[in-house]
């Protein structure tokens, strides 16, 4: 596909990018034909992970610490494990300022009765980073998408929505085509930041029908 | 279609079925073929609101008080507004016991930016139901069904999966059957219990998206 002429000359750094969310999301922004920089606490790892995904699909793909990445990214996926979410983002808000932020971590925790949502004091993860970057217009995107078919290159095309949420029009847009990067997925305006958190939590359901239907699960919404 | 097994002979009884989640839940479940008891707080209303139905999709449908109606129902779905529902349910108890009882309310608020999710002190309406109903068993469902789909004649199959939030496998199974017999509509199992705030929640999303897009917007569970 062509890129959204919104997206032209875009560079998309995703934090946490050698987790399986962020090689995920960095592998199909990066078979898109958007430039991607991965970012990890150790720019070594994130250099061999770029290597590898360069040689996989193609493109502008490169590796830096968390804070190189942040900097060379015009739009940052956050894609960290929940522990740490907010000393990361605390510690990068001058390299973040002026970014448009995807947060689409998912605060959760897992007992033997399967995964829940955890309390997060502000509300949600985006919520989170919203306080913590006042000079970041912060987004929420990318939650309930299977980083197994993310990764996987048998999977052409990914069945789910994308769901956005954020206060700013023309940042929510802007994501909105960010999504339709990857094949299969449409990005829905979900609401405002403040109707993140269950969307977030929604993945603790995700988790329960995967493991009830064997599946890898994703939403749709209809009528839209 | 032919009614499951497992619903042979089942009434099932819907409190605050004057509402229009609860008057749209009841005309599907009599055009159905399940007998249907409408409760509401004035019978004379309850009586009314079946009448119509009655005359309308056939089938036996029958209104009463809502302390009636509880003890009628062997399957009893809760469509009251989140205000009042605690006080509601407390004085059901003792003929609550040993039901199906099946919550299908969403604690929201409304303002100028538009819908959000309540805090609740339980966790989530249906959580609150079974801290007060000890006796029966509660499952969480029916959240985000659009009321003007449900109501409106002319929508003959209905784009949407439900949700099913619940810790005892038999009766989830039950009010999946339930959810089927809604043509259109599958019953998902979404979860345990303690993960219906997201679901209820989710419904301040729809009603975000609605506006956007000016849709009756619903959700499908893809892989499943």
């Amino acid at each position: 596909m062509t890129l959204p002429d919104s997206l032209a000359g875009t560079t998309v750094a995703v934090l946490g990018g050698t987790g399986p969310q962020g090689r995920g999301l960095a592998r199909r922004f990066a078979a898109a034909g958007l430039p991607v920089v991965i970012g990890s606490r150790s720019a070594e790892r994130a250099a061999e992970a770029a290597d590898a995904l360069a040689s996989d699909v193609g493109g502008t793909v490169t590796g830096a610490d968390n804070a190189g990445a942040a900097t060379a990214g015009d739009i940052v996926v956050v894609a960290v494990p929940w522990d740490g979410h907010g000393d990361l983002l605390k510690s990068l808000a001058s390299e973040l300022a002026g970014k448009v932020v995807v947060d689409c971590v998912n605060p959760l925790g897992f007992d033997k009765q399967g995964a829940y949502a955890l309390h997060v004091e502000e509300g949600s993860a985006a919520q989170q980073a919203e306080a913590l970057l006042p000079d970041s217009t912060v987004v929420g995107a990318f939650h309930n998408v299977s980083a197994v078919l993310l990764e996987d290159p048998a999977v052409e095309s990914v069945d789910t929505d994308v769901l956005v949420l954020g206060d700013v029009r023309e940042v929510t847009d802007l994501v909105q085509d960010l999504c339709t990067t990857i094949p299969g997925v449409r990005g829905i305006y979900g609401g405002r930041l403040r109707n993140a958190h269950q969307v977030e939590a929604f993945t603790a359901n995700l988790i329960s029908i995967n493991r009830r239907y064997k599946a890898h699960s994703g939403l749709r919404v209809t009528d839209v």
